[in-house]
């Protein structure tokens, strides 16, 4: 590790910061010249920085459940989330900013950067606890070229919509990740599945990630929506669907249990499932008692997906989903593409009116009807599908390369393996005048 | 429990969609048509967030300081939150939002649906660890119902100014919680006593939420009034009350102990009283100095109030405060309602100029002098104080009883007895090569 | 403590309410009367809210590594900016918002006074732990009232520009810091160094003052630059300035470790270097690929700063710096500085267009060439540094007077000196059903 890691860390960004300088040039609304010469108008940077919350302290502590892997948890999720936003720029700029040979970026592209590492993210809770940074650094380097081109098709030849990512980031990132999971499939994981538990005070800083990325969501969905009732209608219903969503899960959550007990991990985890679900028709004329519908349905579906699912996935599939990345972006992924099919079927001029060149600007303008938009909304769930599965298997066998230092099975969820970890656990701040009494515990 | 929370839950959740879908319509900031027919200005979501941070991350950690109840207190308050801004979405749209027969809902409504939220959970922390899940919802239901009869009556009948709710979310909150405590009284708490406490890491995660809920205050107390130099004067107003609040509680907490130690009940919730104490006048021309005495003498009155105050509530009156609501939110309430009584008294057009009408649109119009102003906003603290006494006593008794499952005397303060709470909890990553020598400790 | 605490907090605080009284009033963006007839146009609050949430959450919990100090690093840090974002408002209001014998007070001095606190904070990081609350207030006083005649000198006599105050906040606060230690220097802080550690949790705790911290540094660095592109452009440049500086910073602490593991210490502090490496230029054309070189750059040399320096400084120069706030602070501020005289040399019209007047408005008035900025830029870091080792010796020898209550050299990194702490620490939730048995334990 001591090689590997700083070699990979120091030349991917020394290459980025090459092809940084060839490529990339401030946009109109970031050049000094530019911007005095167009008079462009104030744009908002509130979205940017509450998506940019959800990724760094929503995933990152969404994470730190695990009892011995809190440090890696936070720690490996910032530097892929800094190498990969990085990355994206220039892999997105290809697609999204070309202009003359350069990339012009400015705060939307930093946006969409982070929405491509929130893809790369979702993959990495279904392997926390059994990558090493170097595999994990090397899966993003190839996932956000493959989420770029991904993206590309479905936004730009599919003509779909998919403003909060239901397709491009949730579908895509967890079946990539579970693909990868399946190919570094561990049959002697028992080894480290001690550690694979929570303790008290792991589950309440996991619960920082998950209220931050419950409030949030709202933001995140409708981030790169138009602005004016677009955007606000995307907040209002994402806000709704969660509220129901995180009733339902409370419900199921104790349902489920022998003694009506409710689990962490379904709080944690099922009641964000109604932002994934309403990610792709949360900017539609979806109605609040329509995204109440949808939030309470993937609520559901995701708890009942991390008591009976993700147990047949690792014992029967050999699919080792440590975050249940499955119940949470993956199904509810699905099920948010299915709604938008829906939603978008259902498109008429008399619902939308002149708002619907901003929704469905290829129905507005007669170049589809709302039929075959709703199509073209499924074609999309598949190419996602289709991308996620082969590009992770192509990935979880690079990833395999003896080079990349996976950790034994013996060695998952621990800390200790990449962190000078501080030594005396069990008595912190323990009260005691003799200073040298402590060193004897 | 294994029936009743999913019952309930569920039950409300349908019944909520239900009546979402008869009576809940997009406003014109939320429809795609009606926006591009009536081409509305932007409108910004900012407030909307830090408000909705406050309400999930502030409360919900604020509370988590009890050694053994972190799951329920940021869970439980994450639940009936979710329940109540859905609910009071409903309550607030009959008696502000009602066209035609539909209620009109957009970002405003979220905002006042959170701020609605915030009342309940001010009475969930008078309640705290004493109270089932099923019991909250059940309360959540009734209180939000009552807030949106007193706030209407309030601000629309008796016409009282009360932008951060000094009196109709912390008075009403406060001591509707406090009567539904004493109905509940539990003669037998003692049983429970030892969990009643600290540990060393709790404490700093609801230093989380005091940070939070300090920080953002200026956002709540701004979120809904007029924007320009409305909204400026209230952040400004209620950021020096606070600041001047958090010198004066670190004073007088150090000045009460024995030691001159500080003690940290004190610091995560005296010191946000400021916030308070301002709610009322922070919009008005209360200038820079006023708010700093305003928060001054709330910080000192906060914490002499859990100093000496709060073992007499408990002994005497059978009050039994957990998080001293009375202290945070009560007092400092009635001191906020008092405080807009004397600034609403003392404006004149030679100080609001034109702002007159923004502020006092009562008084700018001539319907009302500065002197009957001030009247109309003591009554409304007397309307408040009516409504939280009169229902917190009617829902006291409804939440009696036994079909609701209130825990017993023994049981408080227990995650436990609601959670699948992880085992070894003494031990977090003890750093041990043999995996089964852990089980051993 | 009893008496000197709640004397010192009590006294300023009366002064400051009077000195705000005779002097501070409401600006024409606050003020009723002036905005509506002014009708100025609005100011969005969101920059205000993202540099507040970085001081108190940021620096707060940044701070809580220490295994039994996280109670006074959290509050000491919340006493010290509330006091002194009052005390900045009267001290830069005399310099930058003295009208007709009036401070004019509005948004932007909220945000110039948190401002001012950061860099009381960083100073408040070399001392961490060996100071007692009232010498901190004390070296508050002192330092807010140098740091707005530095500010001053630097920003309107030496005319250099510092929107993200590479020079004014951290060069100024870290070797102000390291000054005061130098003078303060304990012989015998080996009898305090078992505490000098983190636990498992703690260091989690300040992982979220880190995230917090690098996630909003766009805002901090861009909250006073001129709206428009200046702003996008400063948000930008430290977006990608961090992102390259924390692979640099997991590439250098894996580097220097025997065993290539990382070090949390490194993770918390040197990621964050970035920052404030573009403190100066980030506002001015450096370029995305310049900002990723000049973040890498200050994430090596933090990082070696942590692994090489900071025993020297201690061993050799008697300079205990508790958090390193040389490596995270005082170093990466000088290369910020330099980096700001290299990139205003650089400036030429042709690059900047109408935007000079933004930028640079005495090269864009042709009073001065892009290389007398230039030189005008290096002798700012001149001024900041000569206030800092001048004021921070005199500050450093006043807080030696035994009145402002020192810890002795066994008391330091510990809260139970000020703080009434819970006692079972070791025992978190341990399960038990009898409640008698957890006090034997």
């Amino acid at each position: 590790m001591r090689v590997k890691l700083p070699l990979f860390c120091l030349l991917l960004e020394a290459i980025t910061i090459i092809l940084f300088a060839i490529f990339v040039r401030y946009d109109h609304e970031t050049d000094a010249k530019a911007w005095h010469h167009e008079n462009v108008s104030d744009y908002e940077n509130d979205c940017f920085q509450d998506v940019h919350t959800m990724i760094f302290i929503g995933f990152g502590f969404l994470m730190t459940f695990l009892k011995r892997y809190g440090f890696s948890s936070v720690a490996f999720n910032f530097l892929i989330a800094s190498f990969g936003l990085q990355w994206s720029t220039l892999i997105q700029g290809f697609f999204h900013g070309f202009h003359n040979g350069k990339i012009h970026v400015g705060i939307e592209s930093m946006i969409n950067a982070d929405f491509c590492t929130g893809a790369v993210l979702i993959s990495f809770g279904a392997l926390l606890g059994k990558t090493s940074p170097v595999q994990l650094i090397v899966m993003t380097l190839f996932e956000v070229t493959l989420f770029g081109i991904n993206e590309y098709i479905i936004l730009n030849i599919v003509g779909a919509k998919d403003a909060g990512g239901s397709m491009t980031i949730h579908t895509f990132g967890a079946y990539f990740g579970l693909v990868v999971s399946r190919v570094l499939y561990r049959p002697h994981l028992e080894k480290s599945r001690n550690r694979e538990g929570s303790v008290y005070h792991s589950d309440l800083f996991a619960m920082i990630g998950t209220i931050y990325l419950w409030m949030f969501w709202p933001s995140f969905n409708s981030a790169i929506t138009a602005h004016g009732d677009d955007q606000h209608r995307t907040v209002m219903n994402t806000y709704y669907s969660l509220a129901a969503c995180t009733l339902a899960t409370f419900a199921m959550s104790s349902l489920l249990n022998r003694e009506g007990k409710l689990d962490m991990v379904h709080i944690q985890n099922a009641a964000l499932a109604g932002g994934v679900a309403v990610g792709t028709s949360a900017e539609m004329m979806l109605t609040p008692f329509g995204a109440m519908i949808a939030g309470s349905f993937a609520g559901i579906i995701s708890t009942l997906g991390y008591k009976f699912l993700t147990p047949i996935l690792d014992s029967k599939l050999k699919i080792q989903d440590t975050c249940g990345v499955h119940n949470l972006h993956g199904m509810p992924g699905i099920l948010g593409a299915l709604i938008g099919v829906i939603v978008a079927f259902t498109a008429t001029a008399d619902i939308y009116g002149e708002g619907m060149s901003d929704v469905f600007p290829l129905i507005a303008d007669t170049t589809r009807t709302a039929k075959s938009q709703a199509m073209y909304q499924g074609l999309a769930l598949l190419v996602a599908l289709g991308f996620a599965l082969v590009g992770g298997t192509i990935v979880g066998f690079i990833l395999k390369l003896s080079i990349f230092g996976a950790p034994s099975d013996a060695e998952c969820f621990d800390d200790s393996l990449y962190w000078e970890v501080p030594e005396e656990e069990g008595h912190i701040a323990v009260h005691t005048e003799d200073p040298d009494q402590q060193t004897q515990a």
